[in-house]
C-alpha cells in the first residue's frame, strides 16, 4: 500500500462540513465515495482538520492509502473526474508510510474574507461576509495581537471530543485590506470548532466600535461562549493551507 | 411618474438569462416581481440588452418607471431587501425621461475570463473557463486585431430578430493576464446573440495554435455559424459596464 497526499479545494456552500455524518453530503463522504470508485475497495480519507458547514477550503490537505498497482501520479486526474465539480484536487503525491494529514501537520492557516462597502455584491454571495460600516483596521491589529500566542481558547470554540483541551496556539494574525475587502489570515498549531469565525466576529465588533481593543483579556479569562457574542457566517472563511 | 436607472449585479448560473419567459427564472422577472411587490403595481423593466442563459453581470443597466411619491433614493435598499441573493442592485437614481437602458446606451463591455493552468478550481467552476493549454497572448492579440471595428458579425452571432442587421461595431478587444487568469475585455457599440463567446471561443482556438491569427477576416467573410468552431461556456462572462 502506498500513503498519499492530497490538497484539495472546495466550494463549501452546499456541504455539511468536512466531517462523514449519515445522510448528509460532505467532502469526506464524496471523497471517500470517489476513491472507492477509482480503488474498486472501501478507502479511509483523513484530513488536516473538519471545517465546519459551509466553510470553503482552497488547501486542505488529506490523506489515504492507495494500492501499489495502482499509478499514483493518476490519482490527481481519476479523483477530478469522479468528485463533483464543487471539490477538486488540486495535487497529489507520495508520502512516508508515517504521514498522518491530522497528527503530522504543524499549523493550519486560514482566510476570512469581509467585503466592506455600501453596496452587496450578488456574485460574491457564497464568498464573503459582506459589511456596510467601515473597520477600522488599526483598532483590529491591536485586538488581534492579543489574541496571539498560546493560550485557553474555551471563549472562542469547542473542543471535537467533550472535555478535551482548549489549548492551542496562534502563531499570528494578519488583517489586510485591498480595495473594499478586508482579509483575516489566522494561523495556529490547530483550531477549536467555530474558533476562527468567533475570532472574526469579536475582531469587527472592534472594528466597528462596539468593543475596545483591550476586551481580549477578559474574554480570554471568561473561558464560557457566552463571553463571544458576533459569530461571523461561515461563508467567509478559508481554509488555505496546512503546514508540514 | 420617475424615470429610475439602477446599476445591477447578478450571478447568471441560476437564470435562464436576462429576457423574461413563462415558467423560467429570469433576472427580468424576478427584477420585475421585486418591483411589483415594492409599488403595488406592474412594471415593466428595460435592459441594456440581453444576456444569455448563465452569463453573469457585474453592471448590466435598467431603466423603469416609479410612482412619484416613492422616494427615489430608497429604491435601492427596498429592491436588495425583495430581491433574491444571486441579485444585487449597486446604484440607482433619477433620470430624465427621455432615458432608456436600451436604446440610450452608447456602448457596452464584456469581460470574459479564462483559468490557465494545470489544476482546476472547485471555488471557482461556477465563474470561468478553465483551460489546461498555456495560450499565447501576442498570437491572440493579433487575431483580435482583426475583428475591431464596423464590420458584419454574421458568423459570431444572431440578431434578436430573424432577418435583422448582424453589423456591429468592435471599439476594442484588450487581452491581459494577472497569474493563471487570461482577461478578454470586449466593448462594442452592441452585440449579436452569443457574439461575445464565439469570439472568445475562436481566439482561444488562436492561442492554442489550433488557428491562425490571420483566419479572422475569412471567418468573418463566410457570414455563417458553421464558421465559428468554438462557442465559450457562459459562466466565464460577465457584462461589466454600459456607457451612456
Amino acid at each position: 500500500l502506498l500513503v498519499i497526499k492530497a490538497i484539495v479545494e472546495y466550494d463549501g456552500t452546499d456541504f455539511s462540513g468536512f466531517q462523514r455524518q449519515p445522510n448528509r453530503r460532505t467532502v469526506q463522504g464524496e471523497l471517500e465515495r470517489s476513491l472507492e470508485s477509482i480503488f474498486r475497495e472501501p478507502v479511509k480519507v483523513i484530513g488536516s482538520g473538519r471545517t465546519d458547514a459551509g466553510v470553503h477550503a482552497r488547501g486542505q490537505a488529506i490523506s489515504f492509502t492507495a494500492p501499489e498497482q495502482f499509478p499514483a501520479d493518476k490519482i490527481c486526474l481519476a479523483l477530478n473526474s469522479e468528485l463533483p465539480i464543487d471539490i477538486r484536487v488540486q495535487s497529489s503525491e507520495t508520502v512516508g508510510d508515517d504521514f498522518h494529514a491530522r497528527y503530522s501537520a504543524k499549523s493550519r492557516t486560514y482566510i476570512y474574507v469581509v467585503l466592506n462597502r455600501e453596496a452587496p455584491s450578488a456574485l460574491l454571495a457564497r464568498y464573503v461576509w459582506h459589511l456596510r460600516n467601515p473597520l477600522d483596521l488599526s483598532e483590529m491589529r491591536r485586538a488581534a495581537d492579543g489574541l496571539v500566542g498560546i493560550r485557553d481558547f474555551a471563549s472562542f470554540g469547542m473542543p471535537d471530543k467533550p472535555g478535551a483541551s482548549t489549548i492551542r496556539e496562534i502563531k499570528s494574525i494578519r488583517i489586510a485590506q485591498r480595495k473594499s475587502a478586508v482579509f483575516f489570515a489566522v494561523r495556529g498549531n490547530a483550531f477549536l470548532r467555530g474558533m476562527v469565525r468567533a475570532i472574526v466576529g469579536t475582531l469587527v465588533e472592534v472594528g466597528t466600535g462596539r468593543r475596545n481593543p483591550d476586551d481580549m483579556s477578559e474574554i480570554l479569562a471568561a473561558g464560557s461562549r457566552d463571553a463571544v457574542k458576533v459569530i461571523a457566517p461561515s461563508r467567509g472563511l478559508y481554509l488555505t493551507s496546512v503546514e508540514y
